[in-house]
């Protein structure tokens, strides 16, 4: 997870221009699915050439391009379906930050889709072209995550899609692209109390480290997740023939969603600022206790060092038997030696059940 | 109290599955009032089937639903009042933020009711239904918070309900929802001042995780309490033959209070913020006075143990009386041990008082 | 000052109860005001029902009730002059913030004055009900603080009051209220520069629950001058056959002043924000400097008593002069004490005037 | 600097009340520039009177009046000019915040121009009231701000105040107010250099009240620059005879400084604000470094010195040399002691050079 | 980079009036290009006065201006081409604000570009006139930066600044301007990293000033790019002929990277802060662990050197093979100055492997 992760072309590059941006762009895979109110087709189509045939029909065409794609690929999409240069290299320079943009019969979005790589977080871009009766979608992952999608659609008791507009597909893809922060925010959920329990009992030095992470991530997740609200805001509003009236209160529950995961989001991010507080007033107080026990231990046996370095301990009456008897003892010295180790043992002891040692 | 407590399908879930996200929940227990101007009916139903009978007749019906609420109760009540499956999902998955959708003729309400449970604050989804002649809540707790009412509505002497349309009836849950944020923003009060004492005289280790709690509860508040007032300023504003002209100044009345809890709220966090400040502060205060403690003894009795040791304290003119006849004293020793027990037991006494003992 | 001071009913309780929250509720002072433009006219009544003989003549009446309301004469006044019950609960429940209600020949207004109680910060709720001819003024002060307005309309001389409408005395009440900030913040100031004084020379322990307590004081202001605020520009831009169009410069005035006062509101806050980190600064800095005196103390004398602890000062060559010559002095054993004793005292002396002791 | 520096009425005192704040107020010295397409002339006046024979003439009229003003040269002033009363009582009570007000034919302007006496910051208000063929400036200091532009007017090539409104000489002054900000941005910003060269190098105790009062005077300063920059904004957009279109863009430059200067202003807020948490950073460093000598010195010597007490040295064998012959040594005595001395004076030299002494 | 490098005249400067504020300022090398639909003519001129010839003509121009400029070429360009005083003035005054100015027939632009000179960041202001078939572009850099775009446009087969109008052109350079962000903030990204891993691991002091200065920067850069970004916000919402409709969409792609700029920008800033916090937490750290060694040493040697002490070690049962035969044997005494040695050795290594020597 970089702090600058946006790709971009040197300054004064010509605008539209396509340059590859992923080592492992390859042809792709084409996933598409052709559908009218009483049919559904599955394809997986070799190159994008073959989706001119779905083209011409009098059907809605959902084309799904999976894995990065490389520049002959998307060029070839951009001719037969007249997308905009600029639209193209926003679709290879990955990094982007969700947008609407309405041409004149197409909508061109670009959206984010958060998901754990491992244990780390990445956000996926996801590029759409929306028409009068295809929906192109280009996701870099090798996995297609809108297979729950498709199964609907195959479904042959579902009837939601085949009865509505593409715009309706279009809802569907970016439900599941907004709700995929649910599980994403579960998580920093529950990363969150296992990191609040650990700084009120026993902070450890790595915990400032987790702590700055996730507030690194939180940050990275939050510069998507509000532009997308606000494409959802846009996309509600927007009065475009593409975008029927009685799917709205479909995309409101959307947007709906929207609004509650910046909300959570934003909770998260003045949870994990607490928490920094808290570790620093935890360490605080530990250097407080720390010194105490030193003070406490130091203030007393000063003065009685002084006292006893004053007299040198040389009582010399010898009448008397309580002139320090001890020094004759036959195992006089043995015998301190044996208290101080003693000792010695009783306090590395007492430092190691503090956690200090 | 959880970091995440929302309840959401898997991302690519067809919208409107309903999914019943409480393992208690029965069949649910239906409180039914039925009133016109000249008289008042009260019923308990076994069946949600039972509501059609008042459905058909020229009255007016609130359909109150206790405890959570299975699948299928939703689902015979959605069939009977036509309610929109977008709505009867948000119904189940508990933890939606308070919001307000116009349908055609019918108005859904979810708003937030924060209740202390114990001793932890919890947060009710109440879900409302309006429509022409009815109003359907639904209210997850087992014991009826809408009593109070209840009475009012069945106290021959009060015409209010009686006389005026559905929206009144609308208007006084909403009051109380609305209201019950009072009495918990008072226990927040008082313990926000029994902090700032606790802070300012004695702080100890367990108080900044109190401060912390708080302030996560106050987070959690806020969060559903800035979408009510939005809700309730809606309500006011909103252009629907449901909502009529009169009851307006109602809803202004329960607006304003929407606004002055917010207020209180935004303070609240304000000074619980300003708490951790303080008991930082305290801490480094008190760290300041602990080294002080150690450097003056440190400071007064070092040169003193130099010097003591410098002259090994052998004083040796046989002649003078003044070489340290301690030494030659009968109890001389035993002398010494005494003096040293009673200044330990003099700075033991010292540092129990300063409490850091 | 308690965190939570609003008056609420419990929730579900009917709107417009109204229920007497001032123990020392009594029938409460009634003074009135009557004129017209040729004369003036003071009286004191007993009752709220003697108001009714003015509000038939055809003059203007400034009705001023002082101290706290009881529910008798509320009603009574309520029923004569057509007051809405939610205003009047309004008026009981005291702790509300500043609003202007619009009714139908009528604005219900509250405002917020604040007043130094000895030595504490208060805000008395001051409600207003202002008709075509009539100015109701309640207070729950037993003190009028409108007493140099009634000076003023008495003086034979000044005629403003006698030559326009009602409404420039209600802005007259409106811009003593607002005014009365003005020596509330002048003390805020006074006291701000004291604490920073106290801060930057000899930071106490007192100093830091000061600040928390200017804190506080300075948010309950802020939290009622804002609404104050707004209410004075609504009633600048309002459009209601009360309010004149030749008052609104006034108007504009007191809406000035009230824009100053906020904003030396908010500065005070940072100023007061800003003590806090200056506080723990100066802590830090005092800590540091104990532990460089302990540090040089210390290391100055560590190695020097290691040395003397190595020859144990057992210098033995009886045939040097040179060889600890004061141990054979005299008095050498009470010079010793002599000058330990006076380095003690003179290490007590340095700590005292640093502070330390 | 004071916290609270507004000159305000006692509350209640009826508008308008003109009482004279400054102890030095006299009659003022007021200095006259009529002018027209033609011919200039410059004139001092004894008396405010001497203004009505200019006002009669049909030409521009320039009336700046200098010093503190007493309240009878305002008010014959009020009476010639015809000036609203509320007007002149802000003139008096200085400390107001920079406003625009409109009057049937006159603009009334407050603007605020900060410089510095000395070494302290000071706000001067500056008032101007603006009619069809006069302009009347009111600036309490005795030297004139804007000879400057006196001496463009009176310098016969230059034809631009002759040939357009009296709006343009508005600007002019304006101008110089506006941009008067500048060396006072840019005294700040060397103090922030020298501050921060300070900071990072050898943080003393005097930085902290530096930067203090640096924050004070940035927020004293930003009070009155943000109305200033509103008002300019007013005056822009403002659809009054008096502001003639061609003048706009010279409005628009000023504006557009006000805007630099606030940005300046604000990112100077933030530096300052970012250097208290360095000062607290430096210390905390440095406290860590003191305790970090503190523990190597004590952690080196303390098991040496428990060595040395161990063995009390006292090493018995005659018959070796290795026995502590030092003892024996004729100066042995004096040179432990000129070792000691030495252990010392390195020591403090050490100390000296850190900067601990 | 200094807190205040703004360029003002002293106030009450006549306006328009330009004063050459770069040394170095000479009459700059003048790079034009004049191209229509089917030619490009590439030229250097000597002097202002030769652009005279292709203004004339039916071509459209393109005068790049590079190094600083002296008044007297700017005053030939002015005069040449109408351009206004006001504007001349913000040219020569370098670290303007961003903006747009509309003239009647003109456009007068002034942008910032972001560039690393060495290590340390510096804005460039460009200053853009645009009107019908002409733009003249003003940068005080000696070396031209939009060499990229004249390739372009020298390049025969590119068609698209020959095809369109002026506002392409102006779109090129703006586009260039503001993508010349990302590289800066791709390096202060990789800083950010750096000290990231530096402050989890190993801060030095260093570090402080490290984020201080990175800070700064940012700071810096903000003041320019947020205005930049209303600039182009403007200017996408402008309706001026001289910006055609269908060069709006590379507007609006200009002004999506200055979203994004803005959007890492502010991310960044909230990183650099967030780091402060960091190091403050590790000293914190680190003075409590340098203390618990402390605590630790001492804790364990102080009751061991008072027992020592109090035996003097002084045992003397000449029967006992137990009393201290150390003390007898014939190297003891180097032996115990081996073992002291060995112990300093020791722990002085153990210091410098942790650091703290």
């Amino acid at each position: 997870m970089a702090y600058f992760s946006k790709h971009y072309h040197s300054p004064g590059t010509a605008p539209g221009t396509l340059i590859s941006t992923s080592p492992t762009a390859g042809p792709a895979s084409i996933h598409l699915i052709d559908y009218t109110e009483d049919s559904v087709e599955e394809e997986r189509l070799a190159t994008p050439r073959e989706c001119q045939a779905y083209l011409e029909r009098n059907t809605k065409t959902w084309i799904q391009v999976n894995g990065p794609v490389n520049v002959d690929t998307l060029r070839t999409l951009g001719d037969m379906f007249n997308l905009h240069d600029l639209a193209l290299e926003d679709v290879l320079n990955s990094g982007q930050r969700p947008k609407l943009e309405l041409y004149d019969d197409q909508l061109f979005i670009i959206a984010a889709m958060p998901v754990f790589q491992g244990n780390a977080l990445e956000i996926v871009q996801i590029s759409l072209f929306v028409g009068k009766n295809y929906l192109i979608c280009l996701c870099p992952l090798e996995e297609d995550p809108f297979e729950p999608i498709r199964k609907r659609m195959l479904n042959p008791s579902n009837k939601r899609f085949a009865s509505r507009e593409i715009d309706y597909l279009l809802y569907a893809l970016l439900d599941l692209i907004t709700d995929s922060a649910f599980p994403v925010l579960e998580t920093f959920g529950d990363k969150l109390e296992d990191m609040e329990l650990e700084l009120l009992e026993q902070p450890r030095k790595q915990t400032l480290s987790d702590i700055h992470r996730l507030k690194r991530e939180l940050l990275l997740l939050r510069r998507v997740l509000w532009p997308q609200r606000e494409l959802l805001t846009t996309l509600m509003r927007v009065e475009d023939p593409l975008i029927n009236p009685d799917t709205l209160i479909y995309y409101r529950d959307c947007h709906d969603h929207s609004v509650q995961i910046i909300e959570l989001l934003e909770s998260f991010r003045d949870m994990a600022t607490g928490m920094l507080d808290i570790y620093l007033s935890s360490i605080s107080q530990r250097t407080n206790e720390t010194m105490r026990v030193l003070t406490i231990i130091a203030t007393i046996f000063i003065p009685l060092t002084f006292i006893v370095g004053v007299y040198g301990m040389n009582f010399q009456n010898p009448d008397s038997p309580w002139a320090m008897p001890e020094l004759s003892w036959y195992y006089g010295y043995p015998m301190v030696w044996g208290l101080m180790i003693a000792i010695t043992a009783g306090l590395v002891w007492f430092f190691k059940r503090r956690g200090w040692l």
